[in-house]
């Protein structure tokens, strides 16, 4: 059995508990967290423990699932724990990926250890369609789109919108955009085309409402760039139907083959998810079962989902792969 | 550059001359035939040889990619050539799969050679998609469809009936079944629920077609458990609407996450292919770019995708994917 530790207990944290919870080969050697353990009660009743603590317990787990934050939380928990923990996380942020590889690989070497970074499903299953996709038709182009989804960073800058009191935003894909990449066109498409941009939106009484969706629809770098509709409804309304954290999208890779190009060949991974942070932390957990394998083969240092072979995700033996699922 | 001999020279060896010529990182050796080899011109221009001449062409190339039949070629040419080639094939009888794995492992293991079997997209990205889907979504189903595409095995099926001159055989998905799967239904599917069969069949002058019809439809094996529509048309037709090898399919798992099961998560690989065998020929070459890098490695023994990290199918190098594509 696979000993696993939880680092960080919200709702990633919590995916994760569960996707443990459900793996026949792994169990839980409980959750770390920063806030006051006893104020913590976890879905599955495994163990609280302080994070200031964690250092006491080496040698108590085989792996370690950070669930932290790429902004500031990452950056500084993965290093530090990589010198003494195998560990996996869910670090997202596309552009300092390099540079962030290269610390947490420096960390893992020094600790002996094996950290698997970017894990999910963008970065994560998201980057494999890229990489098999673009390494099977490597004349073509490949799209991602993202959504029908709650964009947790978009919603938040709604609310920082004085007179909002609350907000969900959903990213949605343009079907006629999906729809040209499927037909090979391999378009070149701008921000707007790919993507449009949906809110529903809390204000206080007598908050201006024209202003408030004049504030989003212009918000530069969130909103601007988008396509976007405003729909104000009651609090009532906003728990009632959007008070999930659905989520997925969809790869395309378009090439051409022939010794012309004179052949189309599509190549498409889509995700369509009721929970973000379950579905995640159920890639975290997989990339876990592959990390401690890694070590035990004597691996050491920083991966990523591109450096593994699949049948190390897989509870399955390869026996059993290439017999029931090749 | 990596230098890939061509082993068979049908209409896979020659999708994998088209992928081979697109590939940056590769040049072509030569074709080996067992015809003769000035009968054959290539596409490329690239040499011929005579396919029982090939071990003196040992040390010329990194790495041979062999395009026999499953049936009968590649049982018997795979194992021999691994004893002195690091060799990719095909192989898709999946259940003889784990005996074919273990003949060959044992002569690449003789040989000291990378041996890469049974690629292409099903087994191969098709396999990826279910070991990655049923790794991270453990608790679910995993549905294969195939289609619409043409099945060679059932066109020539029907050109055995006495009466048939051609015909050509579609493979359809049946789109209710797959609506279903996605709505994780998790539905339990016989053969006739999941795919039906389109035929176009060019008979003799004066044939019994309804006789032909029937002889068709009550196939057993081939068509029996199906749904068969059977449609009569001219030569012309057949070759002006039929001549093409397109093919495709979808995988997808259908689970479910949280710690009651409360959420549904769908995960969906598709292929749309315009050539079958150019696509899986560009497959095969991705392989045979990860078999070189893993005989560099120190690598010896038989293989499949699933054995494989990611990365190696890729002529991008790790740092350029991490920046790229994760």
């Amino acid at each position: 059995m696979i000993n696993v530790g939880i680092y960080g207990y919200g709702n990633l944290g919590k995916g994760v508990e569960c996707a443990v919870n459900g793996s026949p080969d792994m169990k839980l050697y409980g959750v770390f967290t920063r806030r006051n353990p006893e104020s913590i009660s976890t879905l599955t009743g495994t163990n609280v423990y302080r994070a200031d603590d964690i250092i006491s317990h080496k040698g108590c787990m085989d792996v370690l699932i950070i669930c932290g934050g790429s902004a500031t939380d990452l950056p500084q928990m993965t290093p530090e724990l990589a010198r003494n923990f195998n560990v996996v996380d869910s670090y997202d942020n596309h552009s300092h990926i390099p540079e962030y590889f290269e610390r947490v690989n420096s960390s893992a070497l020094l600790g002996g250890t094996v950290a698997v970074i970017s894990g999910g499903w963008d970065p994560g299953l998201f980057s494999l369609a890229r990489v098999y996709g673009s390494s099977v038709l490597p004349d073509g182009e490949h799209y991602t789109f993202w959504g029908k989804g709650v964009s947790q960073g978009h919603s938040d800058a709604i609310r920082r919108i004085p007179g909002v009191i609350d907000a969900r935003q959903y990213t949605i894909p343009v079907p006629q955009a999906m729809e040209r990449v499927r037909n090979g066109e391999n378009p070149v498409l701008t921000t707007r085309e790919k993507h449009t941009r949906e809110c529903f939106v809390v204000v206080e009484d007598g908050a201006d409402r024209s202003a408030i969706e004049e504030a989003i629809k212009t918000m530069p770098a969130y909103f601007a760039d988008y396509d976007t509709t405003v729909n104000f409804v009651s609090a009532e309304e906003l728990k009632r139907d959007h008070s999930g954290l659905p989520h997925g999208g969809t790869v395309i890779r378009s090439g051409v083959t022939g010794i012309n190009g004179e052949n189309k060949e599509t190549f498409e991974f889509s995700l369509n998810l009721d929970s973000n942070p379950e579905f995640t932390g159920s890639v975290l957990t997989a990339l876990a079962r592959a990390a401690v394998r890694m070590r035990k083969k004597g691996e050491k240092g920083c991966f990523t989902i591109l450096d593994i072979p699949p049948y190390m995700l897989s509870p399955e033996n390869p026996e059993e792969l290439r017999k029931h699922l090749l």
